[in-house]
């Protein structure tokens, strides 16, 4: 339900103005701060982009251990962790859980981090 | 001098190809986590937004203790951490130091972030 909220708080605008267009204030600072920390470790990177390259966006956890070389508890925990900030969405199938991307959780960022264009 | 060849590194395209289109091998996701986790705290936000937004994207570090509510050696540190990961240059003018965004780093992360515009 966390997830779910906050996919829906960013669809909703609530974050945030292009950092060009005007000083960011410190609540909105807040929320960008955690969602931008789920990124900052290179595993969940890895995780995430393989996600992000699979059809339809979607990926088993049992084929996401093997190629980070890391145990499936290790990987759940940053599967977790990537999930709750808004990133990956969970559904589980028989007995795996499978993980698909939430655009909106990467465009939340990247309108942020977006520079005009340069003449 | 790393701040300078870390901006080099990037403008020569070192890394990294979008997410969507190939999983992100272990030494790239490195160096972007890194580079993420400098923006993964809300202070180092607010203060490369206020630079972003200042004119000429460039502002004095006497200008941005203020804004934010915190002592001038807690700013200067977070705009070291900004540097270093080649978000800021910095440029000493009389008694005081400037921050300048450099475009390519925010590029980096956009880049990378970036999805195929939805149909």
């Amino acid at each position: 339900m966390v997830t779910m909220l906050e996919v829906t708080d960013i669809s909703a605008g609530v974050c945030c103005a292009p950092l060009v267009r005007e000083p960011l204030g410190a609540s909105d600072a807040e929320i960008l701060a955690h969602k931008i920390k789920a990124l900052s470790d290179p595993t969940r990177l890895r995780l995430l982009s393989i996600v992000a390259a699979s059809e339809d966006q979607e990926a088993c956890v049992c084929d996401l251990t093997e190629p980070v070389g890391l145990s499936q508890p290790t990987v759940s925990h940053h599967l977790k962790i990537l999930t709750e900030a808004g990133y990956l969405t969970r559904t589980r199938r028989g007995s795996w859980a499978y993980f698909r991307l939430q655009p909106e959780a990467l465009e939340l960022i990247t309108q942020f981090l977006s520079l005009p264009a340069r003449t």
